[in-house]
């Protein structure tokens, strides 16, 4: 029998081979597709239903791609011919909350903020917040190592999570990591699962690591500045003060034009870049006081609101940068990340290769923890090849300044090729061989994160 | 020419073939040693030494073991028959210290406490503090993935490591994670040295994530109970309540007891346990009044001391429980932890096992993370049969409540027994295999961590 009635027989309605669901399948919010159509969805409801999938998977060596949400900006969940969708989004439950352990259990297809409004009835919550949070699942936030704009005093995904139950490649179920805060049994493999983008295993439960909500007043400073270099610089200093934002948020100036003509605000002053800092806890009216001296010392025109919806309006002009970018065409959007000190001299990168390359790249940034957002728009569903060539020497400047290729999105298959570049051939050949022990067949999600043997 | 000969050759007077030197590197301070003895000690002063040891060792097949200060308590720096001691402890210099990027890139043979007198003069601090940061290397603090007292609210060593340069068995020198804050550049395997008790490869260099010194005062509530497992209840009340202690421990009354004979203190009543809670920050001492409340409500005599050198005298008592121990026998510190609201439920097992094996089990806690450690004191060298088995029982115990094996101090060779126990037998096999990809020849520290086979 082949693969499809395989599935078909041992999990029955579960498997779906609707054209138009298949069709979806091939990409994620990257916009980028894979070449062909996959064979079959399975909506795993149970553990057993991932087990059995990649049993089958395993006996007739059949690709999986695994799926959350597919909101993944790297291409990572992207699924393509003869290849097996597994999606967890069904898996959704929460099976425990533990407010006096601060942790929860929950299955991995959950949504974030639908975990984090459950969460919040036990006044706690779980501190990723990717700005895809209404539309994302833990387990995909788990498997792309997820930040978000809290992530400079909050943490990562990877600060908060206690442990991840594993099914590898042949069905077999791995429980890693404990429910105790502290543990150094054996090698940590909880945090090696955090990031690996679908290719170790299929994330099918985890414990996480949660907070208490932050009590007190939330403050919002907005600043702008005459360039986006003078509105790093400023954010630099917020950082060197000492003063910890709960989130510092940088737009340029064509980011900041562009949302404000999709939400029909006057046009800024051309030319003009923007942070939008929030302070929270206790201390959050002190902090924005301190805050709104260093930007005004920093040449900035700032605005202070003590009212938290007021600051979620200030906010939502950073939230619609997707919107504003996709209404302008198709998107390429990258992730570097490099130390804070570095983000000017990153500015200066992004400037130098506008110009050279006769582009505009609007920009935006995590600016407390060195994270930007370059974005590249362009006509039609290719990145055409000045784009990838602008894209390279992005990359290049953020080794060089000490920082990574992604920060938070993955590498997927958008930016496999340049991964060897950053890890150095040996490292690339040693994670490739970790990963191959997990997997030895080479079933979960080839090609991604690694290129392809020719 | 045989090994020995051959780093001579290569490395000369670093070659240290002493006698007593070598008697020495084959123990640690968990009081175990190595059977015979090793074969000589590189003293490395620089990377390319390390790398030099690693591929005589690999072309000789001759086991190395890393060391650095040798105060570990897992027995995982012990070096036997036929072994290379290969240890860091030279190498301790400070390349760099960036205010601006909360980073320092340091060498590994550094002592903990002196990085931070360092850093102290640019009001900065590497959080880990093991109360052994006197004596231990920030190189052994990173393979051990250390806690310590203040890491319920400031962290462990796994949250403040950016990046590592692992020297390989055969000699290779990877650079593993980077600069920036964030990052997810292909797998984690920075999270995954950090905790690998020198089986993956040797850390040469290590780029830390530092914090800013706390500003404001340092409050310390103490507080004595009728018993361990009142003082356990009243610190998961604290815990419960959202109040966040920079430290909290506790001590039993056999503990206690020991201090206080000691240091020379009047003894306590009988059965008295003690907690110790120190706040910091600008928030300290509304915090210490609100935990005093709590500790009052639970039955706790309390005195609030605002003083800092105060402070300190007061937690010297618990910092001196290794060398109390000591002075009563030959010590085995064990190292559970369980999630936070099973602390009572611990210390009820820990008072069965007292009763079923007819022994006295001194035990402390960090209490504001659950993990305990509880002592066994013998007479003579060899840990006897009936404490190894209530160890046994301890551990049971332990992984039962959701907790593990250990929570700071590792494997090494006293739990390797234990290990498949906690992980199950297919992760066990699963972590063998990815440390065989790091060292196909298995020649780093062998025995450790994984029972060898038979
Ligand atoms: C508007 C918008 C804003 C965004 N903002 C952010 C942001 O602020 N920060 C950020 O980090 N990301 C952001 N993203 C990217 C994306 O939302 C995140 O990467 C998210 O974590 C992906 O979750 P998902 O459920 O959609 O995963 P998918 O896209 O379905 O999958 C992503 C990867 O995870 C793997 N995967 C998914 N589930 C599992 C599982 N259970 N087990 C094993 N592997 C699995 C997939 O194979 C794939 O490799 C944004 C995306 C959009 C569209
Ligand atoms: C009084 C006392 C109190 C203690 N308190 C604590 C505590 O509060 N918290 C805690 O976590 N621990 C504590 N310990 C245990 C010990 O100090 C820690 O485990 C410490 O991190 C070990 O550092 P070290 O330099 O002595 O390492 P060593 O004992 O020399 O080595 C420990 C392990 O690390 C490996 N290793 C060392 N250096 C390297 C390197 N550069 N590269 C690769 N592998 C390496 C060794 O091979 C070995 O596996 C205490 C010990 C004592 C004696």
């Amino acid at each position: 029998m082949s693969v499809v009635p395989l599935l078909q027989q041992a999990l029955g309605v579960l498997v779906d081979t609707d054209e138009d669901a298949l069709e979806l399948a091939r990409s994620d919010r990257s916009g980028h597709a894979a070449a062909g159509r996959p064979l079959a969805i399975v909506h795993a409801e149970r553990v057993e239903h991932v087990q059995e999938t990649l049993r089958i998977a395993s006996a007739t060596r059949t690709p999986v791609v695994v799926r959350g949400a597919g909101t993944g900006l790297a291409g990572a969940a992207n699924a393509g011919e003869g290849e097996i969708v597994l999606s967890l989004r069904r898996m959704a439950a929460i099976h425990e909350v533990r407010p006096d352990d601060l942790l929860a259990v929950v299955e991995p297809g959950i949504l974030n903020a639908e975990l984090n409004a459950h969460l919040a009835s036990f006044g706690l919550w779980w501190a990723p917040d990717p700005a895809s949070r209404d539309i994302s699942t833990v387990g995909g936030n788990i498997a792309t190592g997820a930040g978000g704009l809290l992530c400079a005093k909050y943490g990562v995904v990877r600060d908060a999570v206690l442990g991840v139950d594993l099914v590898l490649a042949d069905g077999r179920l791995l429980h890693l990591g404990h429910r105790s805060v502290k543990g150094v049994t054996g090698l940590d493999l909880t945090a090696l699962v955090v990031g690996s983008e679908g290719i170790l295993g299929v994330v099918v439960g985890a414990t996480l690591k949660l907070r208490r909500l932050v009590p007190g007043e939330s403050c919002t400073v907005t600043a702008l500045f005459p360039g986006v270099r003078a509105a790093a610089a400023a954010s630099a200093a917020v950082t060197a003060a000492g003063v910890q934002p709960a989130i510092m948020e940088l737009m340029d100036a064509p980011s900041l034009a562009a949302v404000h003509a999709l939400l029909g605000l006057p046009a800024p002053t051309p030319g003009t870049a923007q942070l939008t800092i929030q302070t929270d806890g206790p201390a959050a009216a002190a902090e924005a006081d301190a805050i709104d001296a260093i930007l005004r010392a920093n040449d900035g025109v700032t605005e202070v609101s003590h009212d938290r919806a007021e600051g979620e309006r200030l906010l939502a002009i950073r939230r619609s940068m997707h919107a504003a970018m996709a209404s302008l065409g198709t998107t390429l959007i990258e992730d570097v990340s490099v130390p804070r000190s570095a983000m000017p001299a990153m500015f200066d990168e992004i400037a130098r290769i506008e110009r050279e390359y006769g582009l505009v790249i609007p920009t935006v940034a995590h600016a407390g923890d060195g994270n930007l957002h370059p974005n590249f728009v362009f006509e039609g569903p290719e990145t055409p090849a000045h784009v990838w060539a602008a894209a390279d020497e992005l990359f290049r400047a953020a080794i060089r300044l000490g920082g990574t290729l992604t920060g938070e999105h993955g590498i997927g298959v958008l930016k496999r090729r340049w991964l060897a570049e950053e890890l150095g051939d040996d490292q690339w050949r040693l994670q490739r061989e970790i990963a191959a022990v997990f997997d030895p067949l080479g079933i979960l999600n080839p090609g991604k994160v690694f290129v392809p043997d020719a």
